[in-house]
């Protein structure tokens, strides 16, 4: 015997969420079905709650409530610098950093050869309209430190010199708190590069 | 900045699903928002059509379009013997063996005296009922192999037993196609004791 069709169905498109196998989906899927009819309301309505009102805010992609997002809108903040990251999620992370006053702008991905991800695929010309009208003097570069995000940062860091605007990118080295023992090879060579007098 | 407030909300309600942890339930969720409404709608609707067309069987408590489910109702199978399953998902892997002719019985769970999980949290009642009442001869007990499912499974021998019905229990050893090596101490005990001459 197979899954009966709609229990099936419902597991073919709960497998294509991201990160859930086959096995996932199928215990998430006998899950809802056991689920009380108040909790599979809450899950459906706050799906539905959030896509109705999150839009992306047209200066800075960031996902919010409002356009332009309340950190665009915020005129204390440094409207001369901006951080680039490549998702909403990223924005928050470094959001949490007190220390950073300026604006952000989301690309939306990263470029990737291989999965055929081009300029084209991210938001790299809404970029360089906003850094051409903006009166922006510093980006700071904070995609992910993985092969894609390196080679979006080499990427974006060509463009935005040729704008005549000055270009960072987080620095690298040992993740704090963390153990030595697990720190990976290129990491620590990273570190031994960047290491400080005391 | 924290998330927005229908982007938290719906991650917290993400992240009470089982194998779900804070990280996958954001994950998840940033990824709905930017999933087409197309494909949302998919989603929620696989949802909703399947909570309401599955039902529990009333004869085995298999989940089923239909009441008996076809199962219960195909009289060509052996309505003399049944096979005692945890859940729906265990019913449709014991299915795919062909050599197995007759019914089933969904207990809903297994007795976990450290999650306070009784005799009256899962189906005993019903499943000696139903003992009682049809000519059945045979039990086989294929509750699962952890600690939880071997508690239940003798605990049930103990009753059906008493009943003046044969109970048996799937045979233990090394799963085929494994490989030796990863085999736990446990198993590979079981598969001595249960050898068999060549």
């Amino acid at each position: 015997m197979n899954r009966p069709q709609p229990v099936e169905r419902m597991v073919e498109i709960i497998k294509k969420l991201p990160g859930v196998g086959p096995k996932m989906a199928e215990r998430l899927s006998y899950h809802i079905l056991k689920m009380s009819q108040g909790e599979v309301d809450r899950l459906l309505d706050s799906i539905q709650k959030a896509r109705q009102t999150m839009k992306s805010c047209s200066v800075c992609y960031n996902l919010s409530e409002y356009d332009p997002c309340t950190l665009c809108s915020d005129s204390i903040r440094d409207h001369s610098t901006i951080c680039i990251v490549e998702t909403p999620q990223d924005l928050i992370a470094v959001s949490k950093v007190k220390e950073y006053k300026g604006l952000y702008f989301v690309l939306g991905g990263a470029l990737s050869p291989l999965d055929a991800v081009g300029p084209d695929d991210i938001r790299i010309d809404k970029l360089i309209k906003r850094l051409k009208s903006d009166s922006i003097t510093e980006v700071i570069i904070a995609t992910d430190t993985d092969s894609k995000g390196e080679i979006t940062a080499v990427y974006l860091a060509e463009i935005i010199k040729k704008l005549g605007v000055k270009v960072t990118r987080l620095g690298y080295g040992l993740p704090v708190g963390g153990d030595i023992e697990y720190a990976d090879e290129v990491t620590i060579s990273r570190a031994i590069a960047g290491r400080k007098e005391m």
